[in-house]
């Protein structure tokens, strides 16, 4: 499988909605002049996938030609496992960035923690591979990716000129759905406590039995205006730097000062 | 469905590894004289399904007769999905604490975003349930769960009697497996460094394709004594205050200060 051109990037590209969508497409033609591309994504949609992982059942992956020169293999695991092929199996090496997107719809806030995209992203970050998610706030297939293209490119030319000194740098950037010129710029935020409040839609099969469909709307309990939430509801790109330590440290701190659990 | 009793708290249990498996039946006994015990679990292992949801097709939801006289549920979805149609489908409100588990196996370090079993524990964290992820580190079937259920029990216990202060108060406890008497103690821990360096096994198939099998070995990066690998190396038992705030506040404040983005 690929070699890496030591004069050019390698840059890893994957998603979640899968390999045929206008979103990773839009990605690619971001930055293909940028490095060497090469592409690993889902063979089928994977929203809401999470950080899954398959380890019961064995993975497909197979080479398409979908983006004219450019390497693409497709899977049938979860964007996680996307990752962890690429880097084994297909470029045998860690990639010098990790781009996943563009995402069809919002990935702001709570969402982070349930969407596919970031979790690829944040995989490769684990790996020790810098990397970005990038969603733009319109879930159609149809949206404008223009705007979030220049975004795209702005932000990867910038970091690759960078000395990134956190070995497990991870960006979690989200754009409005508004045209280039109305977005006031890139904002770096914290996660907003936001999230759906959920319900499940009760129906009935053929058979007449019940069944359960998710469904929600969206709030938002964070008044701040540090947060990513505020920064797109004010038309900035929002960007959040994440980390997989999950340590609650204040509440590590409480616990034993208090002595719980002797 | 289920109504609560006003006197005795209401404990909500789920895990991954399915609502047969013997992990859960020894929570749901460690427990059952507490509170009111309500189960809802997955209908078939959901290792390593992370944080995933189902949004792309319906879930289905059938009671079961497995513990006696305590309501239980099966449902097809993730456990995630599991907290979800607990508290909107069968609770009708927010349980009083949600236990997920005890899993077959080691959640600690990085697992814990991998894990089902603390996934589902912090969807109930979101939604301001008190909650505790149990694991022994014993993937056997027939894995003896004795004194992780007297842990259990010592743990609920002590947070039942407690006022929590923080709305989303969630632990990630492993056991090590070791008799009850070989346990020094509990101890407050961060999530180690520590990881699976992973391969994947590449096999053919009776037709002669290509696939691919997760695999890996098990690499502690952190050298630190304050970690959950260290304790339970040590026969502690491990439990790491965890949060889902992703951001990371040192990087986003570097970012700020070099002017990133501009």
């Amino acid at each position: 499988m690929s070699k890496s051109n030591p004069k050019k990037p390698v840059i890893l590209i994957t998603n979640d909605d899968d390999i045929t969508s206008p979103g990773i497409r839009s990605l690619v033609e971001a930055v293909s002049d940028i490095g060497k591309v090469v592409v690993v994504a889902p063979d089928k949609p994977q929203s809401g996938m999470g950080h899954a992982i398959t380890i019961g059942s064995p993975l497909r992956m197979n080479k398409v030609k979908l983006f004219g020169d450019i390497e693409a293999w497709q899977t049938s695991g979860t964007p996680v496992d996307c990752v962890k092929l690429a880097v084994d199996k297909v470029l045998h090496q860690k990639p010098d960035i990790c781009l996943s997107g563009i995402n069809h719809g919002a990935n702001h806030s709570i969402n982070v923690i349930y969407s596919g995209t970031m979790s690829a992203a944040m995989e490769a970050s684990i790996e020790g591979i810098p990397s970005i998610g990038f969603s733009l706030l319109d879930y159609s297939y149809d949206a404008d990716f223009n705007p979030a293209k220049a975004i795209v490119r702005k932000m990867v030319l910038e970091l690759l000129s960078k000395k990134i000194k956190d070995p497990h740098f991870l960006l979690n950037v989200n754009i409005p759905n508004v045209p280039l010129k109305k977005i006031k710029g890139i904002k770096i935020c914290k996660q907003a406590y936001a999230k759906y409040d959920e319900e499940f839609d009760e129906r009935v099969d053929p058979q007449g039995k019940k069944y359960f469909w998710l469904t929600g709307v969206f709030k938002n309990f964070d008044k701040g205006k540090d947060t990513d939430v505020w920064a797109l509801k004010n038309n900035y790109v929002s960007a959040v730097p994440i980390q997989f330590d999950l340590t609650h440290y204040q509440l590590k701190k409480q616990i034993e000062k208090e002595n719980w659990f002797k």
